[in-house]
């Protein structure tokens, strides 16, 4: 079985409508908070049955601290938190390489990480950015409610981006200054998102494992645990058949006061569970995670988990998953209609389960992009589960995919260290000279 | 003097904050809606006196008929209107050229009209449309509240577009279609943000007089007076002369009460005026729209004019104007703090002057879309004096510029007429020819 620490990681990725429903159970026998968990199947099953998870936000968490006022950099944490309530007095991390105001030196350029539902501080993966709690009220729950929900959108969110950036730039008096957009996973669907929509504002985006085709019938729905599989099989065909085998004996044993005694037991539950699933459930994710952040060099940052970031579901972004017979994963099918109702159910509003696509495309994107954008880079490891709804090939000259074989989730955003395998180095290098690239072809442009 | 019927022309380009000033007196002594006021001087006189005008909404207009109900095409209005409330479930007005659901031959192309604030029904120029009634409160203030400003932008006027046209497309099994945008004025502009935010949804765009350019500081602010006034000045520098003196003569005559109720007398107002700037301000609107609508064709729309589309302003777009000493108009600034304050004493809310650029872009736009973008014509008529703050030039081999010197507003856009010169017939044979191009290569690229 996998360890609890392997799935300590918190991955940030998506906020999609069942990620709201925790194993009824707290199975995590530590004081680590609880991950993230993705539309597992049973999680699914969980969350037709209409059962409201409790917060699982836990008092530990170091991830507001930055929110309540600015932290100072440090060694070990190099960054500093800045905040942007209404207007942008002083910035003190950025500076114009030359000359002052009106000076006619190139000024720049400026990267924007466009967040993601974790904090920035815990993977220390850049250099110039905006702390990513920032964002509309990812990271930061105090705020939400279903009254609020109206405006945590990624559409908005975008906005708040642009608004900041046309700001900073002004106060900077760096307005000529080019800016480049990243992010990874949900992040990265902003940045390339960001890209499309903005392309006056930011001159290229670096997407890393950003699904933005894992929506409606773009990609088919079991690719995501059919990877997770693969991964694994890949691994051990033995591991593989036990997982899989792993269903039935759960089901077998949920299905007594007995069974669910002993599972609790097993699984170190806090209270005896009611349902299989929920340890089922439990089991998915740590699976997934395990599959997800699969990185070559151990991750330093299991110690400080970001937070669960909202406590419902986010309307908009729908991914819809099931599973094939090909997986180890159990059956599980999906339905935009069943998702309504139980978010109805649970939230007294339906989704729009297609407006992600509405916005921001997603179908036949190789046609509808070969004439139109630039500049953006996404970047997939084969590894990583999410890689199946990425851009996995080149659509022109300057949209272009990189992947790699070996690569996990947004991998090569992470800290550089001496132990990275080649192919890891060798991508780095790549995107850095493609941005290079986009950076001099707008200072001759503007010249 | 300027006849009314000459000015009976409602352009309904552009919702400017000022633009809720009407004259206090009702000059217009004929029983025809009056024309909607463009940002005179003498009319940001009155707004910066924070004068409120009354309603001049009448009631004798036939733009809200098709709004209460379909109206079925004759032979003088070939137009169908067809309403979406929530969904949509049958259309008549279109055919796939060939086969039906699931049918591979190429269906459409579909030509999506973004309207204007005026009614599409009065100028007859366009094959397939959609009723411009339709888009977001524009064209029927019956739900017109401070209280709904928030709605009326145009983001969401495009979000609402996007909405119709899948479903449209979705309804009509349609799904691979190309969608071209098009539109003049205030719907030109909408026509080319469209293509530029939703490339996915229309394949390119025809902007007529679209000033996108005419926001914050990209375009000089006087150049908009001094196209009027260079109009005037190239038929008759006698004309312009007296025209240019006149201002003078009516402050001198407004000085007194006497001289106001000659004035009011001479001008036929319903009662007598309080400000000889009331009179002024009807004068500058004469002679803008005159320029505006010299169209070679006698106009044939003089008849039923499209309503006042909003009693307040629209908060976001704000477009600076003054006039220079080159020009005919009186002296004028703009401010942007005055524009606010005003907002907020007649409105209770203060606009967002500078959204339009953050949103769209437009600095260096041909610098910014050199290397990003495609397919957009943008058609300007030299004579019009929105012109000036349109695209003029072309700025990459598919977004294009097409200038006619003895063009007017979006006169592209028209009926063709047998009296049509060969400019303007050459004109929209390149259009066509251009449109046509990327009709043909969608077709090819999805092949």
């Amino acid at each position: 079985m996998v360890a609890p620490s392997l799935v300590a990681f918190l991955p940030p990725f998506l906020l999609i409508l069942v990620a709201a429903i925790s194993p009824e159970p707290t199975v995590a026998a530590d004081s680590k908070p609880k991950p993230f968990p993705p539309p597992t199947p049973l999680r699914m099953r969980a969350l037709l049955r209409h059962e409201r998870g409790s917060s699982s936000r836990g008092g530990n968490l170091v991830v507001t601290a930055a929110a309540d006022g600015a932290s100072n950099g440090t060694a070990a944490n190099p960054f500093t938190a800045h905040h942007f309530p209404q207007e942008l007095d002083h910035f003190t991390f950025w500076r114009r390489p030359s000359g002052g105001k009106g000076a006619t030196a190139a000024a720049g350029p400026m990267f924007v990480y466009t967040g993601n539902v974790g904090d920035i501080e815990l993977d220390g993966h850049i250099r110039v950015a905006i702390n990513d709690n920032w964002h509309r009220f990812y990271g930061n729950d105090s705020e939400y409610s279903t009254k609020t929900l109206g405006y945590l959108t990624s559409t908005k969110a975008l906005a708040d981006y642009v608004i900041l950036i046309t700001s900073l730039k002004r106060n900077l008096s760096a307005e000529d200054t080019p800016v480049v957009v990243f992010g990874g996973s949900y992040g990265g669907m902003l940045a390339s998102w960001f890209r499309l929509k903005y392309l006056h504002i930011a001159i290229g985006a670096l997407a890393s494992s950003a699904p933005i085709l894992q929506f409606d019938y773009i990609t088919p729905w079991s690719s995501f645990y059919d990877a997770v599989s693969q991964d694994y099989k890949s691994e051990s065909l033995n591991c593989f058949a036990v997982i899989k085998a792993t269903w039935d004996v759960l089901d077998e044993r949920g299905s007594s006061d007995k069974g669910l005694l002993e599972l609790s037991k097993l699984f170190r539950a806090c209270k005896t569970v009611k349902y299989a699933d929920s340890i089922g459930g439990w089991l998915e994710t740590a699976f997934t995670y395990t599959a997800m952040v699969d990185y070559p060099a151990p991750a330093n940052f299991t110690e400080n988990l970001p937070a669960y970031p909202v406590k419902e579901a986010c309307t908009e972004m729908i991914m819809p998953m099931s599973t094939s017979n090909e997986s180890m994963f159990p059956p599980s099918t999906f339905s935009y209609d069943d998702m309504s109702d139980a978010c109805f159910q649970l939230n007294g509003v339906r989704p729009r389960p297609h407006w992600i696509t509405t916005e921001y495309g997603g179908y036949r994107i190789d046609k509808v992009l070969k004439r139109f954008g630039s500049n953006i880079v996404f970047s997939n490891g084969m590894r990583d589960p999410w890689s199946r709804g990425g851009v996995l090939k080149n659509i022109s000259s300057s949209i272009v995919a990189l992947v790699t074989e070996k690569g996990a989730h947004h991998l090569d955003l992470r800290s550089a260290t001496k132990n990275d395998p080649d192919w890891l180095v060798e991508q780095r290098r790549q995107e850095v000279e493609i941005i290079q690239g986009w950076i001099d072809q707008y200072h001759q442009d503007m010249a």
